[in-house]
C-alpha cells in the first residue's frame, strides 16, 4: 500500500538474493525506516524483536530466513539448524512453522547445490502467495461490509485489535483487506481502533496505516469497546488471527477474547480474517493452543514520542513492580459468526472449515 | 495506610480550617507529593485534573470544596454557586452531588454567620463517616475471600480494574478494602491489578498502594484478564465503582464491562464495592447513566518515567490521529454477583439494594 504516495510492501528481497529488506515496525508511527537483514541469525532476531510481526508477515520472513540460510549451508543438517532456530522465535505464530516445514519439504527433495536457489522461488512464491490471498479475503470480506450497509443505510462503524492491516502481512492485510477493499468500493465506513495493549500496535500501526491510506478511524483504549457497544456504535468487529484451531477457536493478540464477549453480549457479529496457512489442522481444540509469555517490560515501559520529538520510553508502575505478559488469548468458536480466507467465509467449526478446506482437513 | 512507614490519609485539613491537604495523585507512582487547596477554585481544579480522583475522596474533597467556599461567601447564592461549579467538574461520580447537596441542605438552615464553621465540621464528618464506611466494606469482603479461600485450600487470586483503594478514598478504599482486610487477617491473597487505560491507576495507584502495603500482587494490561480467567487464574473480581443505579446496575471505569462479561462466562464472582453514597437512588436503570467523555490527549499522551528519570509523556500514535475516550461503562447488574455495602453484601437488584436500605429507597 501508499506510504507517502510510493506503494510499499512489508518485505521485498535483494536483487541477488543475498538479503531481504524489511520495514522497522518497531519504530512506526514515529519513524519510516528500512532494515536489511542478511543472515539467519538477522532474520530470526527480526522476528524475535517484533521488528517484523503479524503471523502472515511471519511466514514471509520465515521463508526468507530459510533461503539465507541455504546459501550459508544447505545440508540437512544445516537446514534443520535454521528451521529450529526459527520455530523458536515465537511460539503461538502457526504460520512460522508452516512456512520453515514448506522449505524443508521442498528443499530434502534437492541435491544440496541446488537447494539455495530454489529456497529463495519458494520464498518469493511464499510473498506471492500471501499478497493473492489477502487480496481475496479483502473480496470475500468487503461482500459482507457492503451487505451491512445496504441494510443500515448508514455509515458503517467496524471495531478492530491489534493490527492486522497490510504491515502483518505482505500487502493488504487480513482484517484491514476488508475495510480497505470496502472503501475503495466506496462503502462509507469508519474504523475503532483498539490502541492493543501493551504494544500498541493498534495505536501505532492501524492508526498509521488507515491515516495514511485515508480511511476514516478514531483511536480507543482496549477499554472502551464494550461501551461502544452497549450504545450501537459498532456494527461489526473484525480481527486477524497468529493461530486458529480446527474447530473455530480464534488464537489472537491478548484481548481479543473480551471484544468477542461483548459483541456476542451486544448482538453485534465478530469476524476473524485469516488465509488458511494460519489454521493450525492438528489443533483440535483452541484450549491446547500454546500462549506465548513475553518480557514484563513490554508491559511496564510505554514506547513513543516525547514532546522534544525524541524517541524515548517511560515507565508508567512503581520501580520493581512484577508484571504478566500473556500475548494471545483463545475466542472461542461459540463466538465467532464467521471466519473470513481466502476461499470464502466459513462456519467457526470443524465442520465449516472441513468443508472450505477438505484437501486439509483430511491431513 | 502506610507510607514509607508513615500512617496517611488521602486528604485532611488545615489546622484553622483554611485549607485542605492532598495527595497528588497524578505525580504517583513515581513522586510523592502533598498538595495544599486554600480556596473552592483549587478544590474544583483538583477534583477536575485528577489530583484527586475516586468517587468517594471527590465527595469528600467537594465537602472541603463547600467549607472553603463558605469562609468567603455564605450566601445561599454564593453557596450555590459553589454547589453548581464543584458539580460540574466530573458529571459521572454521585458522591460529587451527594455531597455537595449535604452541604447545601445542612447549611440552608442555620444563619449565614454560622455557616463558615458548621461546612467546615460537616466536611470533617463526611470523611470520618467515609473511613468507617470502607472499613466496614472490607470487613463485609474480607468474609467472602476467606471464604473463597477455605474452600480452595490454596492461595485466593483476585482481579481489580482501576484503582478502588484508600487513594481513591480517604482510607482503606472500597475495592481494596476487604482485600487489605483479608491479608492482615492472614487469608494467601494474590492481585492481579489492570492497568487501567488511559490513566493508568491501576499501574500507578493499585500496584503502588498494594507495594507499600506488602499484598502480593501482579501487574497485567486490561486485554489479559479475560485469557486469565479462561486458564482458572482468577477466583473473584472486584472493583470499585462511580455511580450505582437503583437497579444494581454498575458504572465504574472504562473496561470494568469487559471483566464482568469474562467472569460471568468462566464462572468467576464479580462483585462491585462501594459505599452507599455511590447509589444514585434516582437512577433507574444504568443505561441513563451519564458517561463521561474525557481528553483524547489522555488516550495519545502516556505519562511516566523516562530511565534517565525524568516525568515525561511520550505519543503513542500517529501525529494528529483523532481519539475518542469515554472515562466509564456501565456493568448490567445481571453481570453482578453482589454488592458489597457498609452494610454486607445485597444481590444486585433493585429488590437486593431495596433490602438493605428501605429508608433510600423510600425516597
Amino acid at each position: 500500500m501508499l506510504v507517502s504516495g510510493k506503494p510499499f510492501r512489508t518485505i521485498w528481497s535483494v536483487e541477488d538474493g543475498g538479503g531481504v529488506y524489511v520495514i522497522d515496525q518497531t519504530r512506526l508511527p514515529h519513524e519510516f525506516v528500512v532494515e536489511k537483514l542478511v543472515t539467519l541469525e538477522d532474520v530470526a532476531r527480526a522476528i524475535t524483536t517484533m521488528v517484523v510481526r503479524g503471523a502472515p508477515l511471519i511466514g514471509a520472513a520465515a521463508g526468507y530466513g530459510m533461503a539465507l540460510a541455504a546459501r550459508q549451508d544447505a545440508s540437512n543438517a544445516g537446514l534443520e539448524r535454521a528451521a529450529a532456530t526459527l520455530v523458536a522465535t515465537r511460539p503461538t505464530a502457526v504460520n512460522l512453522r508452516w512456512a520453515v516445514q514448506r522449505q524443508l519439504d521442498g528443499l530434502r527433495m534437492l541435491k544440496s547445490s541446488a537447494r539455495a536457489e530454489a529456497a529463495s522461488l519458494l520464498a518469493e512464491r511464499i510473498c506471492e502467495e500471501d499478497v493473492a490471498s489477502c487480496s481475496s479475503i479483502g473480496d470475500h470480506g468487503a461482500r459482507i461490509i457492503a451487505a451491512i450497509a445496504a441494510k443500515k443505510k448508514d455509515r458503517v462503524n467496524l471495531l478492530t485489535h491489534c493490527n492486522a492491516g497490510w504491515l502483518c502481512a505482505v500487502d493488504w492485510g487480513t482484517a484491514l483487506a476488508p475495510i480497505f477493499k470496502a472503501h475503495e468500493q466506496g462503502v462509507d465506513l469508519h474504523v475503532w481502533v483498539d490502541e492493543t495493549r501493551p504494544r500498541n500496535q493498534g495505536a501505532a500501526l492501524t492508526a498509521w496505516e488507515l491515516k495514511s491510506h485515508g480511511v476514516p478511524h478514531t483511536l480507543v483504549v482496549d477499554n472502551a469497546g464494550g461501551h461502544l457497544m452497549q450504545r450501537g456504535k459498532v456494527d461489526m468487529v473484525i480481527v486477524g488471527s497468529d493461530r486458529t484451531a480446527a474447530n473455530g477457536d480464534v488464537g489472537n493478540k491478548i484481548g481479543t477474547y473480551l471484544k468477542a464477549l461483548a459483541a456476542a453480549d451486544n448482538g453485534v457479529p465478530f469476524f476473524a480474517a485469516l488465509p488458511v496457512s494460519t489454521i493450525d489442522w492438528t489443533l483440535k481444540d483452541g484450549r491446547d493452543c500454546p500462549i506465548e509469555e513475553r518480557d514484563s517490560d513490554e508491559v511496564l515501559w510505554v514506547r513513543g514520542r516525547t514532546r522534544s520529538g525524541a524517541i524515548d520510553s517511560v515507565l508508567i508502575a512503581p520501580e520493581g513492580v512484577v508484571a504478566a505478559n500473556p500475548a494471545f488469548d483463545v475466542t472461542p468458536a461459540r463466538f465467532v459468526e464467521g471466519i473470513i480466507t481466502e476461499r470464502g467465509v466459513a462456519k467457526a467449526s470443524a465442520e465449516g472449515l472441513r468443508a472450505l478446506y477438505p484437501e486439509m482437513a483430511r491431513k
